[in-house]
């Protein structure tokens, strides 16, 4: 592996990892100090050997040419301007910079030369290390033995290497460097390797190395290494399509007029269902968190806002442990009156969706293509030419399963919503027959939706609700909501809740006070990015997600 | 008061209130019902009434010349454009509109003359309806009757008022109606009424009625009815204000490269203090809410995310029932590397706030001045002249108290930070002799902050840490934090913290694996609004306000 990343230098006669040099009593320590962590009595004798090899760095020191072109970062010294790796071309050839990234691998080749691998937010770059006046043998064992995962401060001239350097993402050229300054030491032994972490996580959740001997880091490794885990370059490209998410479906709402909300997470009652709901001390009584802002945005077009959105955790407490169930995820939600027809909305909808995935695919083009690497399997995410999104009514998504053979006799029946192995096998139908991993389904049956869901007028068995799905997963959830008092506690009552029941108080006489005709929608931020990208588990789309096990880091 | 509003109408002979005349069965109707909603025998009799009152309709219907013109809205007619009340204008006189609004009060002034006043996201136009072919008695009978907060679609013809309606937002013109359409009808009795909730709320929690004989409607009420509340003129600019906040902290963060996190709220441990702390049932064991993203923002920039912010609810479970104190309340944070010094990131910081501030004059300068008439105390808010934050050490301001014969005593022994009186009183002193509400204060004593902040190198008494204050209160508290893990582990046994206490080791992990310099803040945005507008509550700058006591709506 070490040499891989090395094609352009000459090999050395020993590999460094096996010859111990002058430079190596350094790595016995290191191997001393790793027991000394759990032997009180080992450390004590590393620390003697650490304090002789201590005077032994003093009495080199005296004629060390390099000593102030290496060590801990001078604190007085001015900030030279630093260049970002994705700056770093051919025009920097021959010229001196300064860099801050990572060690991603250091390795003392000889006395005389040592290569580092730095990363910055996962993209590595090649540096290298000779002895040539006034660098010293001492600059380059320090080099050479920094401990992965520190932060340096490395000055250099930029090379052209001779032949390119695959092991790095820029392969075109190399730092040779003049200076190198700690900034952040690692601790030796990292509970996992970032480099380790660059490959997709396998399906098992064994520990173990793979067929090429690299080890294995299942997804619970990278989930409890979080932090090491987030500066993969996979990772650092699935955080920016987060971003790009947040960021964008609040540029469309702004710019559709909506305004910007902050509706309470701690509600005193638990009235969307009480066992999918966490419960909270509350001072001397309980809260609950809400499961969505549902009521609350509601309440809002009640209050003549008009339009409305909100970026907010929304909380499940459902024990379901699937590759895309969360306890807590980021909730897009907005609610938006109409006039004549809920389509009105929803048409909004299908256009947010579509400027959303549109420019996910403009602005973080990069992004994608570095994710697609690792996660080459789902392909790209294909949106419908027109640039209008895919609508079609939910009895003929029933249809088209049933001509697929798929038993739909419960569907039909109005019995129940699709099960998700149905919602896959029609996203592939409709992949296959439209050339689209995005579509709607509009006007679900009544029975399978919420209470304040508006009956179709048309026809009672239906609603007038619709889900968005991308490859065949739901990613939102939305309706015309009933906004007639009579009409939502018959509706509730034929779902079988009491209107007066604690809780609703305050929704209903939101409709008691006179409420527009509205509907909306709530989508989930991480599935988005998940079926998007064709993630295989929505934790990788999570910053430090949640689930019925995992409540760290 | 029903006068004041037609000043240009010749007054009625007997006031509409006092004198029942053909149109006012339904009045008397009205009574029946609002004490039937508490006795049910009552209610009997009213149904009775009610009936006998329809049978009278329906012979009245048949020679109605006006029955197409009036009554529920037709649901299948094709939807009339809307002319909405800001985009009105003298370019409309003589022509005809539709506008969509609720019922602010409905009179009728004799069988053939009735007045409404509309209201649209609190802007108010008078309209009025008289009896001429084909509008019959019946319809003006129903215009008049018109509950008030009922949504309704009028169509008419533009006039020019003889002279100004001043109880009118746009008093230059009225409509003459032609049609008017009920879309939502509210109740009769509301709790109170959204032109009650216009004025300020009184300091007092007293209900009654003020000099003037006008309903007083304390702070609580428009609490508990919050939904009516947001309707008035003000509560709707204060929402776009605080918007605003949420959108221009978006664009300033996104605009400077930083990307945008969503941290999880349900926590293991209540690492940041126990007593301020909620407390969740999860499964099988205890969650907790956490108070601010502070870990996990310094977790995203170990994991080299580099900047980072967040937009998201934040919980306080302290006991504080003051008037800037909420146990929910919006945070926006932010989290930063530096190269050189933390001013770095402070100025960053200063840079932010002066944007926010000098952007909502700009853009919200109409919500400003609709909100300053019902709170005009506080004046406008003082930007500096320059365009930068004030800023001076902690110990100048102190110096500032001390000149001005405050006992500062415990602050210059670093026993306490300022008492809120202090704060206060500090801001007078800095507008009175730097002409800003905007200041900041640097280098808090050690003392007084917490464990994660790192110490002046140059005097370890103080720290490299900062507060942002506006009009002499603070809203954003921030520092360097530290990042190296001896001096981290060092500052927490200092603070009489554990490191291997429990929900730590994820967050120093962090450190242990190399973590670059990095500095931050957290802002609240509901106390930014507040201030900034001068409101005299934090409460009314939040949409559905959490306390002690307060969980509902």
């Amino acid at each position: 592996m070490a040499d891989s990343q090395l094609p352009h230098h000459p090999k050395p006669e020993t590999p460094a990892a096996s010859a111990p040099a002058e430079g190596e009593t350094k790595n016995a320590s290191k191997n001393a100090l790793k027991k000394a962590a759990k032997d009180k009595a080992k450390a004590e004798k590393a620390a003697a050997r650490a304090a002789q090899e201590k005077a032994q760095a003093a009495a080199q020191d005296a004629n060390d040419t390099a000593k102030h072109l290496y060590g801990p970062i001078p604190e007085k010294e001015d900030v030279i301007p630093a260049t970002r790796f994705s700056d770093l071309s051919e025009e920097h050839y021959e010229k001196e910079v300064t860099v801050v990234a990572r060690v991603d691998n250091a390795r003392v080749q000889s006395a005389k030369l040592a290569f580092l691998m730095l990363r910055q937010q996962g993209q590595k770059v090649q540096a290298v290390i000779a002895a040539a006046e006034p660098i010293s043998r001492q600059m380059i064992k320090f080099t050479g033995g920094l401990n992965v995962n520190s932060i340096v401060q490395v000055t250099g001239t930029v090379k052209k290497p001779e032949i390119p350097i695959s092991s790095a993402s820029i392969s075109h050229l190399e730092i040779h460097i003049s200076k190198v300054y700690m900034i952040s030491e690692a601790m030796q032994m990292l509970p996992m390797q970032v480099k380790d972490a660059e490959r997709p996580p396998p399906e098992s959740t064994e520990e173990g190395v793979d067929a090429e001997g690299a080890p294995i880091v299942t997804l619970k490794t990278r989930l409890d290494n979080r932090v090491l885990d987030l500066q993969t370059e996979t990772s650092q490209a699935i955080t920016w399509i987060s971003s790009g998410v947040s960021q964008l479906f609040a540029e469309y709402m702004i710019k559709s007029g909506s305004r910007w909300i902050s509706t309470p997470k701690l509600v005193g009652a638990a009235t969307e269902g009480g066992s999918g709901v966490f419960e909270v001390k509350y001072f001397k009584r309980n809260a609950y968190l809400a499961q969505s802002p549902q009521l609350y945005k509601q309440m809002c077009i009640a209050g003549d806002m008009e339009s409305v959105f909100e970026i907010a955790p929304v909380f499940r407490a459902e024990e379901s442990n699937t590759h895309r169930h969360l306890t807590e995820f980021s909730g897009l939600d907005f609610e938006k009156t109409f006039r004549g027809h809920y389509h009105e909305v929803l048409e909004f909808a299908e256009d947010l969706l579509v400027f959303i995935l549109t420019q996910l695919k403009e602005r973080y083009a990069s992004q994608i293509a570095t994710i697609q690497k690792s996660y080459p399997k789902a392909g790209d995410f294909k949106l419908p030419k027109d640039g209008k999104a895919l609508r079609m009514n939910y009895m003929d998504g029933v249809a088209l399963l049933k001509e697929a053979g798929v038993d739909v006799t419960e569907q039909e029946n109005f019995e129940n919503d699709f099960t998700t192995a149905m919602e896959k096998q029609l996203g592939q139908i409709i992949r296959e027959k439209y050339d689209t991993d995005f579509y709607v389904l509009d006007k679900f049956p009544m029975s399978v939706r919420p209470f304040y869901t508006k009956a179709d007028p048309t026809d009672k068995r239906f609603s007038n609700s619709y889900d968005f799905f991308m490859r065949g997963e739901e990613i939102m959830s939305g309706a015309q909501r009933i906004h007639d008092i009579k009409e939502l506690e018959e509706s509730m009552r034929a779902k079988g809740l009491e209107p007066n029941q604690e809780g609703f108080e305050d929704y209903l006489n939101a409709f008691r006070q006179g409420c527009p005709p509205h509907a909306g929608g709530g989508l989930g931020l991480n599935r988005i990015v998940m079926f998007f990208l064709g993630l295989p588990n929505v934790r990788l789309a999570t910053l430090f997600p949640r689930d019925p096990q995992r409540l760290r880091p």
